[in-house]
C-alpha cells in the first residue's frame, strides 16, 4: 500500500486493533503471498498465476478527450495506459494512483499522524460497506448525525444494526451531546453496547446541508478519543465549499478564483487534521468530483485497518475497474494536483451559483428574512405565516428544509384526530404527493429519519420536534429557470393547503 | 431488469423464496421509487435527485481500437457513449447491455424457465459475495468439490461457513455422492442445517480441470431437485471449451474454425439449459473473454433472487463501472454476437494450444502414458517410477496433477517419523521450496483444500488419498518455450528429492 512519507516527526497511529470486529479478525492472508514474493526473482517460470494472457484482451488503444482544469485552457487528450490495468490487479489498486492520491491527501490534509494508508476502492457506497463490515457488529448501534445518509443506513440494518443520532445544530454535530450520549449509555441503552463508530458527512452534509465547524470538529474529535469512538468521514462533497450566502450579492459573477494554497486555507479541515491517533477513516470519492460513473475513490485510514480492508478488497470486489483507474490516473497526471485543485474550485464556484438560484427562488415567492441574523436561519413567509426555514448551506448540493405545519388547516383536522397516530407524517407524505402533482418532486425528509428500531418511528417517539416536517431541496441538477418554475408551484400548493389567498 | 422475452411456453420459476436468508429478507426496497415513477411525468421539475450535474463531468469524448472478432478483419474503433455512464447508475446496469446479456444468454444456453433475469456485477469474485450474503447463513455448510477454488472459500470462512466437499471424477462431481452426502446430512453432521447452496466451477474447473458431462449435470441437477438445493455455476472458463487431447495431434494446427451454431452445439451445456425451476444461479463474467480489468459480469437467475440480489447491490456496490459498461457494450455491438463467438471459438483455440504445449512439455522430460485408456488419466514417469498423474483438460487454464510419494525416499523418512503429523503435507512444502528455488512456480494443492474446520486440516482427517499430494500447472500465462523451461526444472528437483539417476 502507498504508505506516507510525509512523517516530519509525526506520531505513529496508536494501536486501534481491538476495534476490528470478529469477522474480520477472521480473514486470513491471500496464501498467494509466498507466490508473489518469488514470482519477482530473476528468470523465474511462473506455472502458478491462473491469469488469462494479455495478447487475447481484444483493447488496443484507448484516448479521451477531457476538459482543461480551468477555463481557457486547451482541451486534454489522454492517451490512456492499457497495459496492466486490463490484468487483475492485486487488491490494492495501481500503484502510480495510490501514490498520487497520498501526494494529494497530504496536499490538501496534511494528517496528523504519520503512518497513514491510502486504499483504492470502487466507490464510497462499497467503502462504507467495507468499513461496517469491519468494525461493527450485529446488533451495534453506530452514532450519525439526527438526519442521515439513507443508503448507509440500507446497508446496516439487515445487519440488526441501530443508529444512535446525536443532535446537530448549526455547526453540525453537538460535541457536548455527543459525549453526553456516550457517557450515558448504559442508562440510555442498556445492555447493548456503546457505539464505537461515529458515521459522519462532515462538508454540505446530505441531507443537512451542514459543514461542521473547525471548532466542532476539534471538540467532537476529543470526545472520540475519550470514548474510543472510530470516526468514519463520507466526505464526498469536500470540495464543494462555498461562501456564506448573501442575499445582497451578485448571484452570476460568483467568487474569484485564487491560488491553489489559499483556495486550500478557505475550506474546512477534514478531521484527518486533527487526527494524531489514526482514528479516522476518510472515505474520498471522485464521484462528485470527476464522475460517478468511474466508481472510485480511496480510504485515507490507519494501517492496521487498510490491511483488513485489503483483505476485504481481495475476496469481495477486487481491484475498481482498471479502466477508470486508468482514465483517472492519465487525468490527474495530466492536470497535476494544481490543476485538479483549480478544478474542484470550479466546482465549488458553480455548485454556490446555484444554492443562490435555489434560495432566489424562494424569494420570489415567499418573503425569505433571517429568523435572528445570530442563528444564520432564513425563514419563508407566505404573508404573515412561516412556512418554513433553513440554514443556507456553504458546502454540497442540498437545502434542507423544516415545515412549519402550525398554521395549516388540513394539520390542524389530522392532529385532532384520536385515530391519527403520526399527524406530521401523514402531511408530509400528503403534501410531497400534492407537490409531485403540481410537478415538482422534492425528498421527503422521512427518508433520512436515523432507523433507531420499530418503536422509535413516529415523530412523537422519535423525539422530533411536533408540528414540523423537513424536506429536502437539491440544486444540483436543474437550471435556474426550472427552479424558479419549481417553486412557484410549490408556493401555489403551499397556498392552497394551508388556505391562504392566492 | 432485462427479464426474457423468450417464454415460449415455457414453466415459470418454482417460488424458492425460502432459500433467500434472514438479513436479504431484510433489506427493503428503495425508497426512491415513489420518485422515480414521478420523475417520469412530462415537464416534471425534479428537485429530488442528489446527482452531480453533467455539465461538470470532465470527459468529452473516449476512443478505443480493438482487435476484430476473428483474424483477417479490419480492428474495430469503438466510439464511447458517455451519456448516461459517467452519472449515476440505477443498480441494474445499463439497460442495453442488459438486453444485450439476456439476448446472448437466451443464443448459448436456451434457459429452460421463462422468466430468469439478467443483472450486471462487477465481476464473479463480488457476484459470489453477493449471492451467500443472499443465501446462506452463519454457520452453514456449502457443497462444493473436493477441491476449491480458494477466493470462493476465503469470503465465507469469515462467516463461519464450512465447505462440505463431494468426490469428482473425471466427469465432474458425482451425483451419486451427492446424494448420498445430502441422504446421511444428519448422522454425518449432526446439529448442522442441511446444506442449500452448491458451489460448482463447471466447466475446466480450477484447479481440477475437469468440465462436467452433460448426464452427470442432469444428475447433480436432480439430486438438488431433491434435496431443494440451489446451484451456483461460476463458469468463467465457459467458452475456454476444446477437444480432448491426442498424443498424435499436431498441436500448432488447432482445430478448425466452425459456424456459430457448430460452436455452440460442441460446447457442453450449461446447468442453465437443464433448469426448470430457476434453481441455478449462474455467473458470468467477462474477465476471461475480454479482459478482467473491466471488472464486469452478470447473474443469470431466476427474478425473485435477482430482485434481492438488486437491492444488495444498491448499497454494497451500485453499478459496475459506467466506463466498462460503455466499452463492453460498444465493443459487444460493434461485433455482434456471432462475432463475439467467433473471438470466443478463437479463444478457444488459443488455450488448446497451450494445454497440449505444457503436455507436450511433460512428455519431453518424463514418459507418459495413459494410465489405463478408459479413465483417461495419463501418468508421468521417471524410469519405471510414477512420478504424477493427470487428466488432461478440456476446458479452463489448468492442469491439477496428483504426485504419487509413494517412492520418494524423503518422504519415506517423513512417513516413519512420529513428530511428523501430516507427511504428505511436509513434503508437498518442501517440494514446492525445491521447485521454486530451482525457479519454477507451481500452485500448491493445499491451497485449494475445501475448510471443514480446525479438525479437518491434515491429508489424514480430509480423508484425502495418502501417499499423495496435488500441484496446480496454470499453462495461461508463459510462452511454450518457458513452460519447456519450467518443466525441465521440474524434472531436475524430482529426480534429486527421488534420487532417480540423473
Amino acid at each position: 500500500m502507498a504508505q506516507s512519507q510525509f512523517t516530519n516527526g509525526l506520531p505513529t497511529a496508536v494501536d486501534l486493533g481491538h476495534h476490528i470486529n470478529s469477522k474480520s479478525r477472521a480473514r486470513h492472508p491471500s496464501p498467494l503471498k509466498d507466490i508473489i514474493q518469488f514470482m519477482a526473482v530473476d528468470d523465474m517460470v511462473s506455472l502458478a498465476g491462473g491469469l488469462p494472457h494479455p495478447s487475447f484482451f481484444p483493447f488496443k488503444t484507448a484516448t479521451v478527450t477531457a476538459s482543461p482544469p480551468t477555463a481557457g485552457e486547451s482541451p486534454c487528450l489522454l492517451e490512456l495506459p492499457l497495459d496492466g490495468f486490463l490484468q487483475y490487479g492485486s487488491g490494492t489498486g495501481n500503484a502510480q494512483l495510490r501514490a498520487w492520491c497520498g501526494e494529494f491527501t497530504q496536499r490538501v490534509h496534511r494528517p496528523a499522524y504519520a503512518d497513514w494508508n491510502v486504499l483504492l476502492h470502487p466507490g464510497n457506497t462499497n467503502a462504507w460497506s467495507k468499513v461496517v463490515s469491519l468494525l461493527c457488529e450485529t446488533d451495534d448501534y453506530i452514532l450519525c448525525e439526527t438526519y442521515t445518509y439513507p443508503s448507509a443506513q440500507a446497508f446496516w440494518i439487515p445487519l440488526g444494526i441501530k443508529a444512535a443520532p446525536v443532535a446537530s445544530d448549526a455547526e453540525g454535530m453537538r460535541a457536548d451531546t455527543l459525549a453526553q450520549t456516550l457517557r450515558d449509555w448504559e442508562d440510555s441503552y442498556p445492555g447493548t453496547r456503546r457505539p464505537r463508530v461515529l458515521y459522519l458527512v462532515s462538508v454540505g452534509s446530505n441531507p443537512s446541508g451542514v459543514t461542521m465547524s473547525t471548532k466542532r470538529r476539534r471538540d467532537v474529535y476529543d470526545v472520540c478519543i475519550e470514548y474510543d469512538v472510530i470516526i468514519v468521514e463520507d466526505d464526498p462533497y469536500f470540495f464543494l465549499q462555498y461562501p456564506e450566502y448573501d442575499a445582497g450579492d451578485s448571484v452570476t459573477e460568483g467568487p474569484e478564483f485564487v491560488g491553489s494554497d489559499e483556495f486550500l486555507r478557505s475550506l474546512t479541515p477534514s478531521m484527518l487534521q486533527f487526527d494524531h491517533q489514526g482514528r479516522v477513516i476518510r472515505l474520498e470519492s471522485f464521484s462528485k468530483t470527476l464522475a460517478p460513473g468511474l466508481r472510485l475513490g480511496y480510504f485515507v485510514a490507519n494501517p492496521l485497518f487498510t490491511e483488513r480492508l485489503l483483505r476485504a478488497t481481495e475476496v469481495e470486489t477486487q481491484d475498481p475497474s482498471g479502466l477508470s483507474q486508468a482514465l483517472t490516473l492519465r487525468l490527474l497526471q495530466s492536470w497535476g494536483i494544481d490543476g485538479y485543485l483549480g478544478w474542484l474550485q470550479g466546482l465549488g464556484v458553480e455548485y454556490c451559483r446555484r444554492r443562490d438560484w435555489m434560495i432566489d427562488a424562494f424569494s420570489q415567492h415567499f418573503r425569505v428574512g433571517y429568523a435572528a441574523k445570530a442563528t444564520g436561519t432564513l425563514v419563508a413567509h407566505l404573508g404573515d405565516v412561516p412556512i418554513f426555514s433553513f440554514v443556507p448551506p456553504t458546502g454540497g448540493m442540498f437545502i434542507w428544509a423544516c415545515f412549519n405545519l402550525a398554521q395549516n388547516p388540513a394539520f390542524e383536522e389530522l392532529r385532532h384526530d384520536e385515530k391519527v397516530v403520526d399527524p406530521e407524517q401523514v402531511m408530509a407524505d400528503r403534501l410531497w404527493r400534492q407537490f409531485a402533482e403540481a410537478k415538482v418532486l422534492l425528498t421527503p425528509g422521512s427518508y433520512y429519519h436515523p432507523w433507531q428500531g420499530p418503536d422509535k418511528v413516529t415523530t412523537n417517539a422519535r423525539g422530533a420536534t411536533p408540528l414540523t416536517t423537513y424536506f429536502r431541496f437539491s440544486f444540483s441538477m436543474t437550471t435556474q429557470e426550472e427552479m424558479e418554475r419549481g417553486i412557484a408551484r410549490m408556493a401555489q400548493v403551499i397556498r392552497a393547503s394551508w388556505k391562504l389567498e392566492q
